[in-house]
Parts: structure tokens; sequence; C-alpha cells
């Protein structure tokens, strides 16, 4: 077999052979296919696609390169969640604890930020002593031990997953469904969870823009999951205006906090309920969505959430008092009130501006070896709908520089106030 | 600048600016853009395609990456030829002294043959003693004395196109009608010629399938080249059937010969006259083509043609004497008829087939580094719409082996006998 071949199957619209997928991740992974054939067949992809079948195919041999956790010793069906990433999406962090206090299994590998987007680890990072690097053998000990964690991937997960990111990020190869699909779910497959609840989300601060394009990489995600033997379902979640208040690493946690203690912010709270009602369902602990539901509000309202919380922070080498001291966590010098300039109503509050925002100011990276200042951030006092004041605040910037001018422009062009907001669905669609 | 911008543009079928061509040319020539992300751009513009402004910038910066030949020194309007490529296609060998014999300047920057198609290089190398790598001083000094030359490129021409050729040629990225133009006319333009006539071909034997891709490719490659202050046209021909009835490097010296001495095939020496009156209105020798016509075919009939030949190869120290012995050349040990096992028409004799059974028998390179063998290859005795009774010579296999059941069995497949050939026109369209 020649790779040329293999690209010129796809560069004319075919169909690749099993045989054509396997040799090329053998190729990408033994390091004898040459990079530049590699990124001619990410572009001819961009351009023509993959069906179901060789989608599954690119998964399954991405997840095979490497190491893969077999969480088969410890008892129960496991279930995970993943996010296709947004501004103020610290869902992950009440969701895990919240399912595991019902007894749930949760394995959750979590990644990092870049960009505008925050990563689950670098929040969790923002409690003192936490750490995100488990080994394999206390991994599984605190699963036993808590019921849930959020580690960083252990071993050598998907390694040719690793080697085509890389090209793509630097080829504009990002964008393209069935890659990005097979680099979630490589990883995922990897993580030896047996059902997995996918948060895909659409508008301005997410990867899809539309509605149309979300629900293509919720299919193919659900479908490569199912392919695999996964019970797998998405849930399309809005992505225009950030979710909850607070964007910033330790505010992020302090707002997961109080989702824990029953003050989260309602679409937030929303989110993790639609969200943890499919995992509690899947783990076979309810029959119905409303039944889970009513099971997680008492898990909330009676503590035991929030203790499971504490125990996996502390399991995790974290300070459990966070969860009663918010000052245990860094805290930003300056809280500096971003006023409206006129009285109406919130017409728009573009997430992925907001995100840079936060990242400008310290808390996100723009360079994968940005060091993150964790005190910093955004929390918001109005959001999308709500009436202002001229001269009331709209969000408060948490910054440890007193000049924050710039940011405040950034924001002044992306939060319009106008006569009438349309109202924003959080939920747009249910994949199952 | 960043590269994956550069990709970007193109890859969202926007137009590269005349800073981003620069910017990657100039890159792919220090080496600072990595193969994987010209690769990348390669294939997004083999899915979207080049402007005629874009190809343009393209070619020039290929051009002005290397060395330019200047001819300025050399009196007279010098003319140049170029084909596409094709089977039995050895036109420039009897063009170049046939003008050149009528006080023409006709510098040749010729190239060597890969696969189905041969090279005049090859060719002219079956010629004991010829010399195709001139140094640029005997270079202009031949011209001066003998008008004409066929070399191959001297000094470090197009440097970009030589590496971009090479990862084209590996990432399936050859086929895309503003890279093959680039490619072609940042090396034509190098050779300083002043006035060039393109033979597209068009059919099974070419690169180009159809009439309408071959025109498409003909008309940018006419523009490219006024566009850089040449007096350029193309003709496009027929490549279906090879070109005249010799294929192989001595049977196609001694078939130009006999083109000189007048006794060549029709269709070669039509295609011959046509590229040649052309270039000799162009070069201001003749007011109408018919007037350069009449003069060529002179040239011919008074043995000038043929004595211009003969002086260019004693130039270029090759033996002259070959012109009336044609056994100074390698002589094939078998001559085996290839007979009709049918009568009737000849319907069908593909080109690039019968141009890959010369290839087996020795005369082509399947592989770049291939050693050739000069004497073999194939001498048809009939073509497409002639008749043929069973048993008669359809063509002579000139081999170095006794067993030659392969070539048969191939050229039986790809050459049909029926009762009624659709005429092949060779002149498919002329773009001036």
């Amino acid at each position: 077999m020649r790779m040329v071949d293999v690209i010129d199957t796809k560069r004319n619209g075919g169909v690749l052979s099993d045989e054509q997928i396997d040799y090329f991740i053998d190729g990408v992974v033994d390091g004898t296919i040459p990079d530049y054939q590699t990124s001619a067949l990410l572009m001819a992809t961009y351009f023509n696609g993959m069906n179901a079948e060789e989608t599954q195919r690119l998964t399954m041999d991405m997840l095979h390169s490497g190491d893969e956790l077999d969480l088969s010793d410890i008892p129960g069906i496991k279930v995970d969640k993943h996010s296709t990433g947004g501004v103020g999406d610290k869902v992950s962090i009440p969701l895990a604890p919240l399912v595991a206090s019902l007894g749930i299994v949760v394995p959750m590998i979590s990644g990092r930020g870049l960009g505008h987007t925050g990563g689950t680890l670098d929040k969790l990072e923002a409690i003192p002593g936490f750490q995100v690097e488990i080994p394999e053998d206390e991994f599984k000990q605190i699963l036993r031990d808590v019921g849930c964690i959020i580690a960083g991937a252990t071993g050598n997960i998907a390694p040719a997953d690793k080697k085509i990111y890389a090209l793509r990020d630097v080829t504009d190869t990002v964008d393209s469904v069935p890659l990005i699909a097979g680099s979630i779910m490589s990883k995922k497959l990897a993580s030896g969870t047996n059902a997995l609840v996918m948060d895909v989300k659409t508008g301005a601060g997410a990867f899809m823009k539309t509605d149309e394009q979300a629900e293509e990489l919720a299919r193919t995600l659900v479908g490569i999951g199912r392919g695999a033997g996964l019970n797998a379902m998405a849930v399309i979640s809005d992505m225009n205006q950030p979710l909850g208040n607070a964007i910033g690493n330790a505010l992020e946690i302090q707002e997961s906090i109080e989702v824990l203690k029953g003050n989260g912010p309602a679409d937030l709270v929303d989110l993790v309920l639609t969200i943890g009602s499919q995992m509690v369902v899947m783990a076979e602990k309810a029959e119905t969505l409303d039944e889970a539901r009513t099971m997680l509000e008492a898990q909330i309202a009676n503590g035991e959430a929030l203790e499971t919380f504490r125990r996996m922070i502390e399991a995790q080498h974290g300070n459990g008092d966070v969860v009663n001291d918010y000052t245990l966590m860094p805290q930003a010098k300056y809280r500096i009130p971003f006023l409206a300039d006129r009285s109406g109503v919130i017409t728009m509050m573009k997430a992925d501006e907001v995100g840079i925002a936060s990242m400008l100011l310290g808390g996100g990276r723009a360079a994968k070896d940005d060091q993150l200042d964790y005190a910093v951030g955004i929390m918001l006092d109005k959001k999308v709908g709500d009436h202002v004041e001229e001269g009331e605040s709209i969000l408060t910037i948490y910054a440890d520089r007193e000049d924050v001018s710039d940011i405040e422009r950034l924001l002044r062009e992306n939060i319009l106030i106008g006569d009438h907001a349309e109202p924003i669905t959080l939920i747009h669609k249910v994949i199952e």
C-alpha cells in the first residue's frame, strides 16, 4: 500500500477502506508516514469528509494506538460526561460529585484550556494542593472510595491522536467533524467508561457556530460511542453567552460549590441537572429523567453532593475546607465594576469575547505554556435578557492590575444594551 | 504573517494576496515553512484553485527563486516550444532545427521522461556522444553558431518549483491547473525566450483527459506567459493514439530525421508544421501562417533543416553522421511483428498503454533512476482508422529480449479492431 494512493482515494471523494485507515494510523504512530502526507490527507478529509464507518475505524485505530484504562474491576456502571468546551463551562466540577453521591461511578478524564475556553483541570488547580495527575492505582482507589475523580489522562492515551492533533493545529484542518469526533472519542473511549453524555456547545463561544454543525458533530459522537459499545447520548446546549455567572478559575470553583449548596445560577444548575439526570438513568439508578432529577435535587438539599465534592478534593490532595472558605483560593487584588452606559435590556454578551477578556486578565492561555493567574476573571451581575439601569453594574472584573481599560473596551464592544432581547434557550436539542 | 492563516485563506475559498504568496514561496525556499504546511496549502489549492492573478504571482515568485538565463546579447527574437508530454511526441526534435534553419533563434530547454511518456533529452541521448548538459557560455555559442539547441536546464532554475513539485508528487496534488501551469511556466520563463508555443495534449495518453481540462490549462499557460511579457499561444492536440509511428528513443530520433527528409508520418509532420508556422510568425519572419508553412516546407525540401539538425548534433558533441546512418544508434536484438487477429479497422490504439509497453521493454522509466535501453520500442504500421487484414502486422516490437508475451497481451487489450472507427482530429484547438 502507498500513502499517496490513500490520499488519492479521499481526495477524489472515495471511501477509505479499513486497510487504508489502519495503514495510515499505523504509519503515523511508527513514523513511517511523513507529516506532509498526513497533512495532505487531513486537508482532503476536511473537504470530502468521512462516512460513519470511516470515522468509526479512524477512532478505534487511534484508541488502540495507545493505553486503555481498564475499570472492569470496579463494580457498577461507569458514567462519564464530555463537553466540547465553552466559556464559563464548569459543569463537570459540580456534576461529578453530584452524580457520584448517588453511588454512581464517575471517572472523569479532563483537559486544560486554550484560547477563550477554560479547562476543568486548570480550574481545579485553583484549589490549594489539588492534584490532577493521579497514577492509575490511586485513580481506581479514589473511584472506589469517593465514587468520582476528575483528573488528566494517565499513560500513553491515543498517541496517534496526539500526533494528528498537533498537525491539524498548524495546517488549518481542525474544524472537520470526523476529525474532531475521532479525536474526542478516541480519548474518551480510552477512559474505561460504560456510558457517556456529551455536551455539544453551539453559538458564538463554541467551536460549532450553528445548530446544524453542532447536531452533525453530536450525532457523529453518539454514533462512534455506540459503535464502540458505549451507551452514548448528547445534549446540544447554548454557548452564545457564558454559562453561569463566573468566568475564571477560582471564581468558577466558587460557583461550582454554590451549585452544590443549592445557590447556583439558574442556567448552570439547569444544565447540571439535565446532564446529571441522563447519567443517573444511564447508570440505571432511576427509570425516568424526572425521577433522576428529583433524586439529584435531593442530594443537593441534603448536603451529600457537597460532601462528596469535599471528599474528592481531599482524595486528590486538595484542601477540602475550600467548600466553606473561598478565601483559601487565590484572591484578586482589584474588583472593578463594569457599569452600564445606558438603561435597557442586555441583548448580547458574546461568550468568546468575554472568554478572551478573562484570558487577557491572566485567567487563560494564549499559548500552550502560558502560566495562569487563578484569582482573576469576570463575575457577571447581569445576563442576556436582564434589565439594567444606566450606571448599574453589569459585571465585576477581578484583576491583579489596576488598569483594565483594554478589558473594558473589549467588553463594551461585545456586551450590547438595547430595547428588546431575543430570549436564549439553554438546551437546544437532546440527541439520544 | 503565519502560514496557517495563508492556508486558511485558501481553504475557505479566498484569494491569496501577493504578500501571502511571496511569504509562502520565500518560506519554501529558505526552509522556514515546513513541508506539512506546504502540502496542506497545495491540497487546499487542489480543491479551491487559484485565480489568474494568484497563478501569475506564484509563477513569478517561483521563477525569481532561482537563476534566469539572459539571452538578450543574442540578436533576434528567441522562440521556444513546450509540450505537456505524450507518447511518441518527438515534435521538438525536428522542430527546433527546422525553425532555426530560417535564421530564427530556438533555445529549447527540455526534460526527461517518466512513466508512459518519453523525454526529449532521453531520445537525443540515443545519438552517440550527444550531450544535453551544456554550460551557459557554450549554450549561447551554439545558439549563435547553429541557431538552435535542445538541452537540460543549467544552473539553479526555479528551486521553489523543485521543492514544491517533489511534494506534489507524493501528496497527490499534481493535477491542479494553477500548480501545473506555475511549474511549467516558472521554468520556461527562466530560459530567456521571447515567444513560446505550447502544445497541450489531450486524451488517453495525456495528463489532461478532456478537451475542457486541456483548454483550461492552455488558457492559463498563455495567460501567465503574456502576463510575464512573453508572446505566447497554445495548440491543443490529440493524444488518444501515439503521435507518429515511432515510440522509443532511437526509433523516435530516426523518425525525426525522416521528418526533416520529407518522409515523416502525416500526423507528426502536420503538427511540426502547425507549431513551426506559429513560431515563424512569432519570430516575424512571415506575416501569415500559410506563408510560414510554405517556407518551412521549402527548408525540408532543400535539405537546410536536416543540415541544421546535423550541425546541432555536432555542436552538442554527438555524431552527426547519424542523420544518414541510423545503425550508428543502438539497435534492438529482436524485431517481432504484432499481427492482427481479425480483419477490420483499427478503432482504438490507447496512447498511454502503448507508452507503457515501450517503458516495459526498457525504453522508459518506471522510477526516476531507471536506466534506459535506447534501442527498444514500438514502430506502428497501422494507426486508428487504418484497415487491417487478419495476420497483417499492426506494429513491430523492437526488443532486447525474445519473449515479449507480456507486451503482446498489453497491446492486444489496448489496440482494438472493429468495423468502423471514429476519425481522430489532430489539432483540436488553437488558443491565441
